[in-house]
C-alpha cells in the first residue's frame, strides 16, 4: 500500500486568526476555527464558570426533586424585528415553556446552526441579545454547540435552546385539567408578535411600528401561582404558533370540555387589528410570544387576575371566557353581535417561520 | 375601518388528514397539521408518560443533586450511512457527551428542523431509529419540538438533542486535570465514522463497507470509573469533530501539559487507512462517534484498560501515550520510525457535516 501522504505542512500551517468576517465551513469543524468562534463570540457573551470549562457537558447543581425540561428551535425570519430578534426570542420562548409548567427557569443550552456566509457581526449581535435576555430572565447558558452548513443549505442562523427548571412537588399544571365553570384568563392583547414579524418581512409600514410582545413570563406566572391555592390554576399556556385559537382548542380537547370565549373581552391593539384586516388574517390565529392563557378555578379567578394586573406583563389581563360542559373539545366564540361561531384549530400554516 | 373579512369558511374547512407524504410548511404551524405529525410520527415512536402529556415542558423526577447537561445539533449528510443514521447519531452523540462527564444519561429532548418537501417516510425512519438508540442507551425522550423551513432554506432534516444526566458528587472529569505521567487511553481504532460518511457521500466503493462506529459509551465509561478510585481518571473525551488530534490538543492546552502519542499504538482499520490515503486525509483528524480518550493516573491505567477490554465498545482499547511536563500545550507523535512530529489542531475544516 502506498505510503501515507504528508499533510503536516498543510495541517500545521498558521491559519490567520480573527480575519474572518463571515462564517466559513471550518467554523463548524471542531478545530482551530471552531475554538476561535467560541473564544471570540460565545465565551465573552455567556461567561460563566460551568460554560467556561468547555467540557462536552456542563455539570451544575440541581436544587429540587422535580425537573422541568423543554426544547425549542427558532427559525424566525427575519432575524431582527421590532421588539426583539432570534436571540431574545430563543430565551423567551424557552423560559415561557418552563414557566407554563410552573417551573423556575435555571439553566439553558444554546445550539447554533449557522449557514456558511453569515456575517460574524450578525452572529455577535444575536449572541449578545440572547445573553441580555438570559440575564433578564435569570437563566444561565451553561452549554452550547455550533454547526455550520454550506451556503444554500440553511438560512443564516437557526438556534435551539433547551431549558431546565425546578418545580415544587405537588404542582401540576396541565392542559387536561380544565373543569366546567373554570375561567379563561388572557394576560394581554393578542397578535403583536406575528404581525410585527410579518410587517417586517413584507416591508409593510403602519402609522406606528408594531412591536413583538416577546417577553419572559416566569415572574408573571409565579405571581399568579402565589395568588392561588395549589390546584386552583389548572393550566397555563403561552399561545405562540397557531395563536390563541390553537391553545384554546388544545385545552378543550385534552380536558374534554367546551370553551366559550367572549370576543369583546379579547384585546387586539388597533394597529394589529388594522394589519390583520389588510393581510386577511384573524388575530386568533396569530402568534404571541409574551402572552399567557390560564384556566383557573372561578373562586380564585378574581385574585389571580388582580395579581396579574400588578405585573408589567399582565397589566391588560382579562377574563375572556368560561369552560363549559357542553360541546366538549370545541371552542365557541360569542361575538359582539351576540352570535356565536366555532373557533377551529388552524388547519395548515397561516404564517410560516414566525418563531 | 373596514369590516374584518370572514375567514371562518377557510379556517374551519376540513383538511384531509394523513394524505401528505411530504412535509409542508403547515406541519410547523402549531395547528392541525403539526398535531397530526406529532400524533402519527413522534408519539407512536417515543411513547412515554412525560412526553404523552404534550405540555410545553416535561416534568420529570430528578434523583440527584448534580446535573449534567449537554446539547448537540446534528446536520450529518447523508441522513443514512453504513452503521447508523442521523437519528441514532443524535442519541449517541448526546449520550456520549453526558458519559464523558461521568454522568448517567436519563432524559433527552429531540427538536427537528424539517425542510419543506422532506418525505414523511424518511422522517419516520429517522424517528424510529432515534427511539431504538434511546432505548438501547436507557434514555427517555421526554420533550420535543418541530419547525419547518421553506424548500431550499434547510437540508432535509436537522436534529437537536439535549441530554440530562445525574453525576455523583465529588466526581469531576475535566480536560484541565491532566498531570505529567498520566497515561492516555484510547478505546479503539479511529476514523471509522468520518470515513463511513465520506465514502457514502462521495459514492466510494471499497472491498468491505466501512461502518460508522456510532455507539453509546456510557456503560463503557461507567465500567472505567468503577475500576478506578475517584480522581484517578482525570478526563474522558469522545474524539468527534476534529478527531483524536483536536481532543488531544484540547487536553494538552487546558491542562498546560504536553502529550506524547505513540503512532504504532493508535489503531486504524486497514480499510480506513486505505480510504484515508486515497482521499488525502490523516485519520488523526477524522471524526469518531463511538470512541473515547481517557487521561488516567498511571497507577490505575492497567486496571482501567482491563475493564475497558471486557466491554463491547472497548475491546480494542490501548494505552496510546503519556502526559509530559515538557512542551505544555503541545501534542507530539512518535512515529513508527522513531521520529517525532507535532500534531496540531485542525486549522479549518477537513470534513464538513460529519455529525
Amino acid at each position: 500500500m502506498a505510503k501515507r501522504p504528508e499533510f503536516d505542512g498543510v495541517l500545521t500551517c498558521p491559519m490567520p486568526v480573527g480575519v474572518h468576517d463571515r462564517i466559513v465551513l471550518g467554523h463548524g469543524s471542531g478545530g482551530k476555527l471552531s475554538a476561535e468562534l467560541i473564544e471570540q463570540i460565545f465565551l465573552p457573551a455567556f461567561n460563566n464558570s460551568a460554560l467556561n470549562q468547555l467540557n462536552d457537558q456542563a455539570i451544575v447543581d440541581f436544587p429540587g426533586k422535580q425537573l422541568a425540561f423543554t426544547t425549542d428551535s427558532f427559525v424566525v425570519k427575519p432575524l431582527f424585528f421590532p421588539g426583539g430578534d432570534i436571540g431574545s426570542l430563543a430565551v423567551h420562548g424557552t423560559v415561557n415553556d418552563l414557566a407554563m409548567g410552573g417551573a423556575q427557569p435555571l439553566y439553558m443550552s444554546a445550539a447554533f446552526i449557522l449557514e456558511e456566509g453569515l456575517e460574524i457581526e450578525t452572529l455577535r449581535r444575536v449572541v449578545q441579545s440572547l445573553q441580555r435576555a438570559a440575564i433578564e430572565a435569570g437563566v444561565t447558558i451553561v452549554t452550547g454547540d455550533t454547526k455550520v452548513v454550506e451556503k444554500g443549505h440553511g438560512d443564516g442562523l437557526f438556534i435551539n435552546t433547551t431549558g431546565i427548571g425546578t418545580v415544587q412537588r405537588g404542582l401540576t399544571l396541565s392542559a387536561d385539567q380544565g373543569v366546567p365553570g373554570d375561567r379563561v384568563i388572557l394576560s394581554g392583547p393578542i397578535g403583536d408578535h406575528g404581525i410585527a414579524i410579518l410587517a417586517q418581512r413584507e416591508g409593510l409600514e403602519f402609522e406606528t411600528t408594531i412591536q413583538s410582545d416577546s417577553a419572559p413570563l416566569h415572574k408573571l406566572a409565579r405571581a399568579m401561582l402565589d395568588a392561588a391555592p395549589l390546584g386552583a390554576i389548572r393550566c397555563m399556556r403561552d399561545p405562540t404558533r397557531g395563536g390563541l385559537s390553537s391553545t384554546a382548542n388544545e385545552i378543550a380537547a385534552k380536558s374534554r370540555v367546551g370553551i366559550t370565549l367572549e370576543e369583546s373581552c379579547i384585546a387586539v391593539r388597533e394597529e394589529v387589528r388594522g394589519a390583520c384586516e389588510l393581510l386577511g388574517l384573524d388575530p386568533m390565529y396569530v402568534a404571541n410570544e409574551g402572552k399567557l392563557v390560564a384556566i383557573v378555578d372561578p373562586c380564585v379567578a378574581g385574585a389571580v387576575l388582580a395579581a396579574m394586573q400588578q405585573h408589567v406583563y399582565g397589566r391588560e389581563a382579562r377574563i375572556i371566557g368560561t369552560v363549559t360542559e357542553s360541546n366538549p373539545g370545541t371552542v365557541v366564540m360569542r361575538t359582539a353581535f351576540g352570535t356565536t361561531r366555532i373557533v377551529d384549530m388552524l388547519p395548515g400554516d397561516q404564517l410560516p417561520r414566525i418563531c
